[in-house]
């Protein structure tokens, strides 16, 4: 009860910033940590919609200024909630400044941006400063026993993965000039938003690291309704990222892959799938029913063999013991939950948590490449080190 | 943000009352209503525990004496999570004394008591005073989206609707004898617990109501371990409660049906199940699968027909546009916060949440006419009016 | 190449003529069996129609008197096809002449014909005459597989069993009054067309038979247009069949059950679905994707267990080494042909093929208590030994 | 009944051969045709094989010479059943003879073999000699229904494809070294055997054409025990085929896809999966279901969209009102029979049956593009015109 406090200041309140507020509001309250989250401060440009949401979501105090944030000596944790392009100046400032740094992902909009940002990440590790980047699917039970599998041998050598992330918000054409959809801003499409979950994910997943690539993107709708088009006067902008993005690659350990993201898949709203085959099994992942796994062990008698569903809610998977009884499903927002308790337990253990800035900035490293090949007309392309 | 407060209290700290504490802490975070919940106080006999709760859940005060909750003025409602022999004590004192109370499911161990607290309610009710039963399912948005395919005549005259609940938490005979196992305690087993969810649904959805019932009931596991039982002193004691219930029903709109409900299903943990069939379409629930509802429309041309897996997590499915964007899932717990979303609502709006008191003990009498089918050779037995 | 011949004669031309007529010109194909089927005759009372039949189907002769067929001396099997109310005549009169025979589900339309069928099939087999009834659903791989994991002891003692047969072709009141919906030529309705199939089914799986029943039945559309109406001078007779079956039900080793025939499960074509649960396992299959079994195996470990999809289509499943290469599906008809395979199988080692004369008539026996129980009430009605 | 015949020669008695002769011999039992095939002649290399196949598939005659059959002026149609190194010089010696020609596919093991084998074709055509080439898998009435859907503009502007052909019967590295993991007489591994059935299908249910490729291939297992191999000689070979191709590729009608055929995915036996995506809707269709089809409409209300699950075996759907009854399921086999059903009724319309050697040749020069672009890695190739 009379635990230490980590004290968290949070820049962004929309949709990231929303999901990361209830997940600091609720963290201390499933799991028996160490230190005891306290949601001191919320930042955000606009006075009156960051106070309301400070009220709202349950912080103390609201700040339109993020340097002054960083600056306060009573918040232990910066958490980044921005569009990609603030990410590497608040981050950097606020290591620099002794704070350990929960940053969104993807860890920046450029490769550059983001070897700064492990660079100072590493500098301040060396202090103790902590630092990660929150890929958060890796957060998922059922995701931690596919690792786990696949950790303990059970699948065997690794010849397959094969991962889509397939949405359909832009597919109307109607659908106006957002943010998301100027590279300026959003640094790229489908590759950065949704492409650079499932590269996490499979490498996290089979511990083996993209070393090359082969891509093709594409941007299906190349005008589109600016914001302040109006029927009377109707305006039009040009979309400046990718609509979607494929390619083939090589891990590492000796796999192959395909990589599939896209906002145009008609009908697949979320479906983030992953599928790894190996010499002795095989998993497959779907992000629409998160709670499952399907694993098949090639050890099973041939006349048994099949992919079972394991529903992960048992007790015996990750995270679950602190949730409710078997069978009871978890949605979207714990996996942002189970991150926190990850790095909430790590600050307090004096460890790194996982992925590291550095982690972060390998996967950037392999968006990097999927540009530059699909800029090549599908060049192979290696993956920088 | 100056909203007025409802001041609760809550009754429990154990699964329900952890799963409604976080509701409560999260409803007014995520959905805006015109009163904001405040955590006032939490109660429960054991002093250690329930103050540990209340520092964990984030209850201002904790008390031991349920009694003393009810007669405090500062609080607006009770919230009622103790095991069933107590819910008609505490519910028809709070509401004597001019407390809103939301109490669980299933509204209390008999039938007789289910009727006091349908009376004690609809005599508060005239006052002003508002209660609801919590059956939690209810508040999905697949499941609204069932109940509101029906009501809009797209299911046509219902003929079928077969519901199962199946778990297998006790299959292994070496599970000791809980007080889940005990009738006196716990008033039946797998019916009270699980059936009475698949009753409740069945009829919200359908909005007809079972008129009679032939049933069946099964213990499997005749004795089991007690909890003192120890290898040097092994002790066992009787299971007095049903193992498994099933029964086929009438409902007064010309459907027939079948139930069942068990702890004795291998490889089932939370398979509420639940299909209903209509002259015009059919759709089918299945809880494990919580975001998703199979919806068939006749109407469609038969090369075309089929079930169609609808993903109900768009801003246009109930409660969703509250939550995060299209294709992100929800999990077990929503439930609660959506149920209390609704009860702050018709709290504020002067107007009677429901289920009722009275539409629990409904419920209830179903069980009731079950358990005497039951007795009786399944005999069919009508549920009493 | 010169295998002794077992020469055919059939009786019906209409679904389950043809099913069989393919069958029978397929089974030597595909199986390596001591015996080689000649199609010599088939049967059918209109000259035109079953001329046509015999010359598409690849029958050597076509004859519209059956006593003529059951007469001939170069006829070692009749197969019996027709509609129910000839099953016991032709069955008794063939063999009486010393003719092997297979005939169609359900025995008879009543219990008393299925009685003397037995009985003549019990006198016949004592000079080695075999009989068998066409429970082709037996035959497929999947189901074999069920039945080897109940019978190797890998799903324990059997708790549970849930069976349902939904079907949705007379939903429409437009539908006219067929003679299926008849009952002084059908028999019964959805009761002895669909869930005959299914409770034979769960008894072969199972081992255990059922002892005892509470059914009710319902007929939804209670008039319909006779064949002979016209929009000019529309006319209307009376359902005297049931449209949908629903009974609860005990098995000789333990386990409980629920079963569902239904002519009105609006978009399910052909549904069977079967559910068997034991104390160390689980089984489920879908007529809908009959190349699949699914298995939950208790003994793995808890965070691995789940429902593996088995997909009976390798060498070591019944049947399938004389088939297509790992992982091609079979169909509907391949039942057929499984079951021709077995009985000239059993014919030619001299044993009786299953199910027999008698098993099917402990079937008709079920069918006769549900009925009777649906006529009282539900009242629980044992099944006649 | 006194239909004129069409004469058939067979050359190939393995897997094929068995399945083409099972369909010819069914083919006019199940449909009503002009012509009616009858079992002339098989052929084979082997003797004793090709006469107890003869005797066991019901061919009237078998010979071991393909020339000798060719030249016969009692044959009409010659069947290629052969391993790919046979394919040109069997199929053109039969259209120079004036014969009818089924081939199987890949039309070729080499695009130039194809080019000769397409002008062949084209030389005959004008003589009113026909020919096809195998592509089977267009044959079940689920691709029928997904082709009809994109043909009827119900999916819109086709943005995606993706096609996956996943086996894993090699996956072992102790499988001997068989004919079809040497280059020489396989022509190539995966891609030509599985990969080139999804390039066929995509392209014909777009109805669009691939124009470029960049792909890679693998070998996992570089050798394998010879077929000659002991344990006390354990003799060794090189792999020369691919074990997966996998490739990106770009369609004529702007749509973009992803294309992967593997041997090695542990768990999958016939998992030819494709989903097609366009700016109205979407299909996605499973060989291990082959009886299905999923279908998005996105002209469906928001609330109410979803991948309808089409059981793609009702009269409307095509071929199966000569089958039976709704719900009844079609296995792998029938997709011979219907493919032969096809060829029949094009040959006695005077018209050319597809796909023609002309289409089967375009699939041919996809390979080819993909091995090259695999040889000079990954780098964008386009498909010969």
């Amino acid at each position: 009860m009379d635990r230490a406090e980590l004290r968290v200041g949070l820049v962004g309140y929309a949709f990231m910033g929303t999901a990361h507020s209830l997940a600091w509001r609720t963290v201390n309250k499933v799991f028996d940590l160490p230190l005891r989250a306290r949601t001191v401060a919320i930042c955000g440009r606009d006075e009156g919609n960051v106070a309301a949401a400070a009220d709202r979501l349950g912080w103390e105090e609201h700040l339109t200024d993020w340097r002054e944030l960083v600056a306060r000596d009573d918040i232990d944790v910066i958490d980044v909630c921005t569009p990609g392009d603030l990410h590497a100046e608040i981050s950097t400032a606020a290591l620099a400044a002794g704070k350990h740094v929960l940053c969104e992902k993807p860890l920046a909009n450029t490769a550059d941006e983001a070897r700064a940002m492990a660079d100072a990440a590493a500098r301040a590790a060396a202090s103790g400063v902590r630092s990660a980047c929150g890929y958060n699917y890796r957060r998922f039970p059922a995701v931690a026993l596919m690792r786990q599998l696949v950790a303990d041998g059970r699948l065997g050598t690794i010849r397959h993965v094969r991962a889509v992330y397939l949405q359909d918000w832009v597919a109307d054409p109607g659908i106006p000039l957002l943010w998301r959809l100027e590279k300026d801003r959003a640094g790229s499409g489908a590759l950065g938003d949704i492409g650079a979950h499932i590269v996490d994910l499979t490498q996290y997943v089979t511990g083996q690291r993209i070393t090359g690539v082969s891509a093709l993107t594409e941007t299906f709708v190349k005008e589109r309704p600016l914001l302040t088009s109006t029927p009377d006067n109707p305006e039009f902008g040009p979309v400046t990222v990718d609509d979607a993005v494929l390619f083939t690659a090589r891990l590492d350990g000796g796999a192959v892959a395909t990589y599939e993201a896209t906002r145009f898949a008609t009908g697949r709203k979320n479906a983030l799938r992953v599928e790894v085959n190996g010499s002795l099994g095989s998993v497959a992942f779907d992000l629409e029913r998160l709670n499952e796994l399907e694993f098949h062990d090639a050890a099973a008698p041939r006349s048994e063999g099949g992919f079972r569903r394991i529903l992960a809610t048992e007790p015996d998977h990750a995270y679950m013991s602190a949730w409710w009884p078997s069978g009871c499903a978890l949605g979207y927002e714990h996996s942002f939950t189970h991150e926190l308790r990850d790095f909430i337990a790590a600050v307090a253990a004096g460890e790194d948590p996982t992925p590291s800035f550095a982690d972060a900035l390998q996967v950037q490293l392999v968006l990097d490449a999927v540009e530059r090949s699909a800029g090549r007309e599908s060049t192979w392309t290696k993956v920088e080190a």
